[in-house]
Parts: structure tokens; C-alpha cells; sequence
């Protein structure tokens, strides 16, 4: 079988460059073509078991998130892929249905299979579980002190939305969201409810309990806040644009037009197409960003020379923005 | 460093016992909490990468698709993922963004990391990039005779949408698409009209030329076909939801009422989160059974005794069915 040595010889260069060329790294371009067409002559075909053996690390990432099909994990899956691919990491995608037990063996198998690395969505209790020389950095909600977390400025987006409700003219302002209520999103509230408290405007939060039929709480809340047709708030704030796109339908169905007379902000603003418009108006997270900061956790964490998780990392906490869609109304 | 030895003579059972509990073969439950708990006390963490290089096979399959930020390939993802998941296997995602130069180098990504599998959607000429040994399953687009193709039967869809536009009282319809038009899509505008050619129906297609701006001349030609404020045509197809969507904001624009006025169907049906029902009335095709299919046919390829490809494959063909949404009337 060709190995390293023959591509070496033919290409009249180290093994030392041949290798750092086969994992990526930068040669010269003159011994760059010559490796190339060694390569090609001699069919060689780089073993990546063997090599994942010899360094004892393959170059594999492992993605866990709740699960890819909806706008937001399916855009952070896809920047999270491309920057990956930018820096020699392969994409294992790991659906975990917000199921603390598929996490968990996500997490055994990454072990296993002794990736570069795992960026989670966890929600379940996996710091144990990480074995010493696996980097890992954490999306949204913190796994231990001693991996890397990155998170969107949640309570920001909600200051930002209740004081974009209000320069738009909203004066009774409502959040809603669904039961369980995650962290994320209690500093999302957080945020809201204390810009109108500053402000001295009207501020109800609603919850829907019902795990199942959530929105038929929805419903049931609007229809109760019902008079002569109009509804009591004019201005809504959900903590995610699934629960805004449910509200903002029942409200159409009760005929209340938006943004005319309620004006409706949601939080994610991840596009259902690439190239379309958002529909809902929506806080914006930066995903290229969290994306691109999330493989650089990873680097830093792989170029320490000590893999023991001693370092103790403060959260990374990135900007979000608003972003206008048809749910709240052009200022003049 | 403990192996599957230690293991075998401490659980008592025989080591290829425990090489099929290791590799997820059934194990009789005695012998499995014997196992389990040998390998919990010896701390033991079966190597992927040794494995890897004896079997000379991973379990990775790699799925090649154009990105994965939408709502077709979002759910097609998902359930490949969970599919391949409970067949043993991790699944490598890669977006190639619809440019073969990326589809050639993920499928020799592929041939490196000796792969069990590929999964591809692709439009590149990859027939003699595929080694021997490498099982995999092409769709949408056929690679090669010797490799298993699933499809959706886009023919009997266009059957379908023309036939239900008639059925609720349209009677000047339209097919729109863009150009460059894949096969997929040809099969679909052609079931439309030889349906409406064989119920004498008038039928017009109108394809956009502009690859940037495309949504510019659905504009322009929509109002090239308003007369006194009513469009011309009163059903519309389109071989993608993502048009149908465009064309629908855009009718929207110009005052027309949908479905009162014109109605349209799409094709995919995918939803944009997994519980919400659909937007756009649209042909469904079948997510599920294709990726079960998909998986099917990977596993078929393994179990042959001979993997030299001589094997030649039909195309497998998946029915598909129509899903109401808000832009077709309900049938009375």
C-alpha cells in the first residue's frame, strides 16, 4: 500500500511537509503542486483511522442541538458546517429532541469516536461526562466553568424590543412565552419588563401552561382580552418567533390587523429562505458570529498545552439586533 | 490500556460476544448487563479509530445535500439523522451549496475517512470519484446505473396540482419556476400540463430568467397580466414552496385576494417548524420513507458479499400526495 513516505519520495520533499500538507496546514504552493501530482500518480489516499489512531484524535466535530428543522438551528447548523469545513473539521449533526438521555449518549459517543471537539445545546447535566481531553464549548446555556460559553445578549434583546414597541407607538406592551420557561429566555422577559418598568409603561407577561395545546392558551388569552373588537395590547413580545408566528395568526383570525393595531416582535429572526425577507419582526442572533466564535473555543482549547480543564472561562456574551419584518410598523 | 479481552474474561462471555454488543448486534439481555457492567468497572472506551482501520469501514455516512437552511432539507436532515441513528450510525452533514467543486471534495473527504456510506443529493459528475468499496445512495438526481436512486414521483405531482386547481374552480392556470430548471422540476411542470392538455384546460408556464433577481420578473410578469386590477390567471404551481411563496407576497402586493381570487400550490410541503401546519397549500413529498429508503439501500450495498458495483438499480419511486395550506379553497 502507498504511504506517506512514497508521495515523500516521488514528490522530492519531507515527510515532515507532505504530512503538514495532508492535515491541512500551509506549504509552500511550489511543494504544494508537487505533492499534488505525487498524490495523483501514486493514488494515494490519506488513512484517516490510522492517523486518527497515531495522533489519537480524528478530525471530527460533533454538533448536538435540540433538532436541526426549524429556521434557527437549521442556519447555525449551516454556518457551524461551513466554518468547520474552513478550518479541516468534519460536521457529525446530533438531533437530541431536547431529550437529556440522547444528549447524554451523544456525548458517550463523541468519546468513542475521539472527536476534535463538541459544541452543544445542552440542557441536561454532561459535565461529568466530558472526558479531560475533549474540548467542548457551549451554546446558550453553561455545561461547567472550565468550557467556554457562548451566548446572544438575551437580556439586551428584550430591552431592545420593548423600547422599539415603544418609539413605534405601543403603549400597552405584552410577553409571551410558553411553560417551561428556559434561562435564555427569563432574561429575555427580564430585559423587557425592566425597560417598561423604567419607562412607566403598562407590562403583562403571559405563559401558557398547557404543555400540549399551548396555543389554545394563546387563543383563549386573546379572547379574553377581548372588548368591542379590539385587542387589549397593542404591542407583543415572544421570546421565540414560533410562538410569534402562532399569536400573530390567532390574532388574525380574530381580525385585529398587524402591524396596525397590534405590532408583534419575536426573537431569533432566522430566515425560512436564505434569500427572503423575515416575516416577523425579530431580534436578531448573530449565528455567523456564534458560529465562528464557537470553533475558536475549540482551537484555544486544542492548542493548550494542558487539556485538563483548568482554565476557567467567563460567557461570551455577543450583540443582537432588530430586524424589521411586517409585524411592526416603517418609523417615519 | 484495557481492550475487549479484559472485558470478554471479565463478563464471562465470549470476546465476540462482546464485539457484537460493541457493535450494536442483539446480545442476550444476561449476557448485555454482564458486559455493561464489565465495562463500567474497567472504565473501558471501545476505540472507534482501531476498529475503524481492522474493519476497514467507519460508521459515518456522509450526507451531501445543498444546504441544509431550509425547510425541505432541514426535515430531510433531521430524518436521516434519527434514522441512521437507530441503525448504528453517525451522520457527517455536508452543505455543498449546489457547486460541484464542494460535492467532489466531500466525496473525497469521503474516500479518506473510509466512510460506510454517502448520501447525496447531487448534480456534479461524480460516477468515477466513487470508490468500489463505498456504498451509496443517490436523490433527486441520479449519479449512476449501479447506485440505488430514490425519488419523488414529481410527475404524479403535477398530475395532482393541476387536477386539485381544477377540482376547486380554477381555470386559467399557470406554472412558474426559475431558471437553470433541474429534471426534478421538468417532471413537474409536465404533469401539470398534460393534465391540463388532456381536460382542455387553458395552461401557461412562465419561467425566470433573471438568476439574480428572479422574484423581479414574477413581478414584472404579474403585472403584465393585470387587467382593471384582477390577474389574469386564478391557479398557480410552482415546482418549489419557496417561489410559491414569493409569487403569493407578491399578489398580495398588487391587492389580490388568496385564495378568493387566485389559489397556489407549492411543492415540498415542509414545514417551517415541525408543529405548525403549512403556510402554502403544495405537493408533500415523503421525508420519512425517503430517508428510510435512503438507509435502506446504504445497508443493501454493505450486505453484498461482492461491492464491486455491478449491481444495476430502478429507480425507486415514492408516491407523493397533496397537503392543504391557506392558499387553496377548502373543498365544499
Amino acid at each position: 500500500m502507498v504511504n506517506m513516505n512514497d508521495v515523500s519520495r516521488l514528490a522530492g520533499v519531507s515527510r515532515g511537509t507532505v504530512s503538514n500538507y495532508i492535515n491541512g496546514l500551509k506549504v509552500r504552493s511550489a511543494a504544494q503542486m508537487r505533492i499534488e501530482k505525487a498524490i495523483k500518480e501514486l493514488n494515494y489516499v490519506p488513512n484517516a483511522a490510522a492517523r486518527t489512531l497515531k495522533t489519537n484524535r480524528s478530525n471530527y466535530v460533533v454538533l448536538i442541538i435540540p433538532m436541526v428543522n426549524t429556521p434557527f438551528f437549521s442556519e447555525l447548523s449551516y454556518r457551524m458546517q461551513l466554518i468547520l469545513k474552513e478550518n479541516g473539521y468534519k460536521m457529525i449533526l446530533c438531533n437530541s429532541n431536547n431529550r437529556p438521555q440522547e444528549e447524554i449518549e451523544y456525548i458517550q459517543m463523541a468519546k468513542k469516536q475521539k472527536v476534535a471537539g463538541i459544541i452543544t445545546m445542552s440542557y441536561a447535566d454532561i459535565r461529568k461526562l466530558v472526558p479531560p481531553d475533549i474540548p467542548l464549548v457551549a451554546l446558550e446555556n453553561k455545561v461547567a466553568d472550565f468550557f467556554p460559553l457562548i451566548i446572544s445578549d438575551n437580556y439586551r434583546g428584550g430591552i431592545l424590543a420593548a423600547e422599539k414597541l415603544h418609539t413605534l407607538g405601543a403603549k400597552r406592551l405584552l410577553f409571551i412565552s410558553r411553560a417551561p420557561v428556559k434561562n435564555v429566555s427569563l432574561a429575555r422577559e427580564k430585559g423587557f419588563k425592566d425597560y417598561c418598568m423604567k419607562n412607566d409603561i403598562e407590562c403583562t407577561c403571559f405563559v401558557a401552561e398547557n404543555k400540549v395545546t399551548f396555543v389554545d392558551d394563546f387563543h383563549d388569552f386573546i379572547k379574553a382580552n377581548m372588548t368591542e373588537k379590539k385587542f387589549r395590547y397593542d404591542g407583543v413580545f415572544s421570546d421565540s418567533d414560533e410562538y410569534a408566528s402562532d399569536f400573530w395568526y390567532l390574532l388574525l383570525r380574530q381580525k385585529i390587523a398587524v402591524p396596525e393595531e397590534v405590532q408583534i416582535i419575536g426573537f431569533d429572526a432566522a430566515r425560512v429562505y436564505p434569500r427572503q425577507k423575515i416575516a416577523i419582526s425579530s431580534i436578531r442572533q448573530p449565528v455567523a458570529e456564534i458560529a465562528k466564535q464557537a470553533v475558536k473555543g475549540l482551537k484555544g482549547q486544542l492548542a493548550e498545552a494542558d487539556n485538563s480543564h483548568k482554565k476557567l472561562y467567563q460567557p461570551l456574551v455577543l450583540p443582537v439586533s432588530f430586524i424589521q419584518g411586517q409585524t411592526t410598523k416603517e418609523l417615519k
